[in-house]
């Protein structure tokens, strides 16, 4: 079994380039994991999210523990052979989901209760079963339970839920102890929109000592510059020889400033939710094609891109598509999506190895602005 | 422009085995359509729908004309460019779906008014009017316009029905007269559950001879004996030298009865439609992934499968997408249900071609009465 590693590769001013390893293979840094919250990325099929260039992906545990069941899914096998995706794959902890999705929670410092939004059943998660829960999934990198707030929130609210979050890590990292090998834990840092707060929790994070770090508790709600802000308290305390993980982020605008300040990793619904609601992002900026301006337009979404699916079918297929919900265009549009965010990603890494990221993400930005081809 | 041509290349019993001539391409009859209503194969991508053998697929033109517009299609170069199957495709004349989605219609001797059941608005389609639709759309197997009844009905209702859908037979011959080649427009026999006005209607439909024959208003609710006494009534009084299609229709065994009776082609929704409702067909008989006895069965649905969604995935993981209502579950079920259908009409050519057809019917009918593998 392959060791858990992580190298950086190159760097260019705060952004990095860099490669982690995995019993289940290599992760390429800046990485984006598409999610594949129930066992299955929504809407496309494993070998097209490996084809668009996704190294990683991230399953959820707090749905996949109420079906159909982490035992269940030891039992075949784990997660990886369950959904037929024998590459590296990253479960969260179940704390966002426990905070967005379920009734009824309970939190103390055993850990969180709360019903299950399936079947009403009674469930509990404490850090020690949240490993466990990871453990039987048999991911390669597993979260430690954290309480996520919405913002904004009280700052006692925020020191509160952060202090139970970092008691948590410590539980979580023994309860990781023994753990098959080629697997990570990685800590969260809390601390809400409270840079002091979160540095804080940084440094104590680092103190107990993981082989990667997240930034949870963001794109909740606050500003993107709130959000960029938190990780510039954050990132330059973290160690640099370690994997960091935005969690939950972001549009590409976001991808590209966060890896900017020094982030490694990321995931997000967006590219695949979007994608079922009509929305895209392409070179050319975000485009809904449900928009009346597609409906006969003959021209590809984007001739340029890397993706069949952006050349091959007409806006005004597209277009037609996403008016009569058929379930293809919600197909085609995640498709194209997921293939941009990887796009995007490589260019990013290229361009740090080649040490021009500034120009690369001015002429990304200027594309965006410049915005689609005009309407016909 | 190659002419449309259909011809027989080996026969066993009253089974054909034989090749349609179009356009687009080659289709191997006996022939499966895989249906897209909208334009699109609900949940499965062209590519996949003709890598299972798929040599036409139908369209249907009350859905398109709706929306997004026989016109528009045109415009945007036709329905084979639109929805990116360069391949040979069919198209319905709209009667069906007027009968079976439309509200407030009014049939005449000139034609039929309704509403669309998209947005209200008051639709007239004529004989004359559903040529041109389908002209439009560019299909290889243009369609009549008939009246669609459901059964049982009153015999005088059927008749008046029948004479008046081999009024607009005429009317559609006649508008169709000039299109561009390499394209037929297909006659359709009506006459209810009464061997005799089918026996009168086909005849009727022989004089002003079509290069190719239906049989409708067939599986509208009608028990499957029904079904085959009037294809026994109308097969043999058909040219022996033009293709034969049964519309609408149907199960693995309605397919096997059928050709076995002298059938050429066939459309129905059942592969996707059930698909999307956790049922598979396979040579096992129908499945249902919905059932509990799967939830922990780590075989795949049928490892002699020439479909890899049924080797490659757990009916554990099959039922545990169809049952979180996962998106991924319909895509590969359907394309498991789409394979399937392929490969038993596959099978029905090979069969005939050998001469061994009943013993073929044998074998796939014993199989499917033995059933699926016992639950572990």
């Amino acid at each position: 079994m392959r060791p858990f590693s992580f190298r950086v590769l190159a760097t260019d001013g705060a952004a990095r380039q860099g490669l982690v390893e995995t019993a289940h293979g290599d992760v390429r840094t800046p990485a984006f994991m598409p999610v594949g919250t129930q066992a299955a990325i929504k809407g496309v099929h494993p070998a097209t999210v490996r084809a668009s260039g996704a190294d990683i992906i991230l399953g959820n545990t707090y749905h996949l523990m109420l079906r159909p069941g982490a035992e269940r899914i030891a039992a075949l096998g784990g997660l990886h052979k369950f959904m037929n995706w024998p590459h590296p794959l990253l479960t969260d902890s179940g704390g966002f989901q426990v905070m967005s999705l379920a009734q009824l929670r309970q939190i103390d410092a055993s850990g969180v209760t709360f019903r299950s939004h399936i079947d009403g059943a009674l469930v509990a998660l404490s850090p020690e079963r949240a490993v466990e829960v990871q453990n039987l999934l048999g991911s390669d990198i597993v979260m430690q339970l954290d309480e996520c707030l919405k913002l904004p929130a009280e700052r006692a609210t925020i020191e509160r839920a952060m202090r139970l979050s970092l008691a948590w890590a410590e539980r979580c990292k023994r309860a990781f102890e023994g753990a098959a090998g080629g697997r990570a834990l990685f800590g969260i840092v809390q601390g809400g929109d409270d840079a002091g707060l979160r540095l804080e929790n940084t440094r104590a994070l680092i103190d107990i000592g993981f082989p990667g770090y997240a930034i949870g508790g963001l794109a909740v709600g606050e500003p993107q510059e709130v959000m960029l802000a938190m990780i510039e308290a954050v990132a330059p305390a973290l160690p640099r020889d370690k994997p960091r993980y935005l969690m939950g982020v972001g549009t590409p605008d976001d991808l590209l400033q966060a890896v900017a300040r020094g982030i490694d990793m990321f995931d997000c619904v967006m590219p695949t939710r979007d994608g079922r609601h009509g929305r895209v992002f392409t070179r050319l900026g975000p485009i809904n094609l449900r928009n009346a301006r597609h409906a006969a337009d003959p021209r590809p979404l984007d001739e340029q891109s890397p993706c069949a699916a952006a050349r091959d079918y007409s806006r005004a297929y597209l277009h037609h598509l996403t008016r009569a919900n058929e379930m293809l265009g919600a197909m085609l549009l995640s498709e194209i999506n997921l293939a941009y965010y990887q796009e995007l990603m490589a260019g990013m890494r290229a361009a740090i190895a080649a040490g021009r990221f500034d120009a690369f993400r001015a002429e990304a930005s200027a594309a965006w602005d410049a915005g689609d081809i005009p309407a016909r």
